[in-house]
């Protein structure tokens, strides 16, 4: 199961998996195009299925099995994938690798967004020596473009409920608390926290079942990278799932940030948006930015 | 059941009213003092008990039969009282009292937030001759005090938690998307949308008990009433319900919107929140709208 470098740029590339679709997904695609990696897989998280793959399974809070683990495998390039759902366990951190002053910037992370937390991880890793890459510079064909990507167009109608998406999502990245809301007309009814996107969609659903949003049909999902967040890492993910959700939640479509956003099983997803009548567009990402109100406050 | 004028003032008082406990509290209460008073039950909202006293049941949309029963009866002033789950049905609507100015304001304002449809209604009230009156102004000792309520004093551990709350509560609210957030550490983990404050602390009860929200305990429930929110209509409102989420929750406390906030039963929600070790404090109304940015925008 050792996977030699092969390609003569030498050393592997670490896949840091946390949960969803998106590590087993950039996994495949190395392994079909014989790139060599490694996959530091997030107990908790990551896809079990990832084990197929060399890997070491850690905890979040593992701090000296990361660095030991890459040392010894010439990492020098590392992308942080996935969702992590857990928060680190604080009493696991092993002050060896880390100085006093990671941990200290770790433990206030641990208190804000998630924003914060990842941007406290690449920090450390880059510290650490490694150089942190977006998954879209690892696999290009990862990002949505700005621009539509199934049959459907965006109908007239949905329109102000984009544009009031865009204003909510950029509030609520601004806050660090996620990236997604749901706007139906104009009226923002969903707003992603911790729960996550599936989890907000199957609460639109439910809300729409049990008649408190109205008789107005359709509404959009708007997700949109966080202002200011790091573009490397929890870049805003849609794939079937999101779909699906959308489709349950009686939506019309999906507004994702163009350029800066990752489509899953990109093919399978549009065929899906499309045989569901949803739109699925890209937006301009110099209009979603226009919005921005000045970077992260926090 | 007719219930004649008492108090010398002639007209009866209209309690508009939706779901929750604020309409059958104030309309008990008024009842003990013999105010005389009408009550028009919005149909799916209203809690049936209310059928005791003087009443309409109404469609939201039915205009003309609010109107009727008020001009009918000498009511001059209303108030509006608790919350409206569906979205009045447009297919109901009758122009024979409105013009047609005002039912453009009400479906322009049906695609928008909760405080854009209530304004419309205060308008098309207020249009009919009807002065609009906040439950606060007809019962005083309703309205949160901009002080500590209970016995337990907020922990210097969850200032930052309380601090974070009211910006993001702010920024909420300048959406016209909800009220209330939950803040863990300075992370906003739960931002309400249009499943309302006890859906939201359900959610957030659901995500520790999953281990989503990491070990960190306490954390904060903060209400506040959304900036530039006509304080007469849909004023942030807690009780006992939302000190039993709020326990569920795991969450260290509740602050609100001191002078700005109802409380329900308040003798028996502090007493509740006395007893699950919760801290309930009205915040400086001051204080809090300092960190408004400027009027509603929308």
């Amino acid at each position: 199961m050792v996977r030699a470098p092969q390609d003569g740029s030498g050393a592997p590339l670490a896949i840091i998996a946390g949960g969803g679709q998106v590590p087993l997904h950039l996994a495949r695609s190395l392994s079909d195009k014989n790139v060599p990696f490694v996959v530091v897989m997030l107990e908790g998280d990551a896809d079990p299925a990832l084990a197929e793959y060399e890997h070491i399974a850690v905890n979040t809070a593992e701090l000296s099995r990361f660095k030991r683990y890459m040392l010894d495998r010439g990492v020098e390039k590392v992308t942080l994938v996935g969702t992590v759902k857990g928060r680190p366990d604080i009493g696991l951190f092993r002050p060896d690798w880390t100085t006093l002053r990671l941990i200290a910037r770790i433990v206030r992370a641990l208190g804000k967004g998630d924003d914060a937390l990842l941007r406290a991880v690449v920090a450390m890793m880059e510290d650490g020596g490694l150089t942190v890459v977006g998954a879209h510079e690892i696999e290009p064909d990862l990002l949505a473009p700005a621009a539509r990507l199934g049959k459907v167009s965006v109908p007239k109608s949905q329109q102000a409920a984009i544009e009031a998406g865009i204003v909510a999502a950029n509030a609520l990245g601004a806050l660090d608390a996620g990236q997604a809301v749901v706007v139906l007309g104009t009226r923002v009814v969903a707003l992603e926290g911790a729960e996550g996107t599936d989890a907000m969609l199957q609460r639109v659903a439910d809300l729409r079942a049990i008649g408190r949003l109205g008789r107005r049909k359709g509404g959009v999902l708007v997700k949109l990278r966080k202002p200011g967040q790091d573009i490397r890492v929890d870049m805003p993910t849609i794939g079937r799932n999101t779909v699906a959700g959308a489709a349950s939640a009686g939506l019309a479509g999906i507004a994702v940030h163009g350029e800066n956003t990752l489509v899953m099983d990109r093919q399978t997803t549009i065929a899906d948006a499309d045989a569901a009548g949803l739109f699925l567009v890209g937006l301009d990402p110099h209009a979603v930015e226009r919005t921005w109100t000045g970077e992260h406050t926090r």
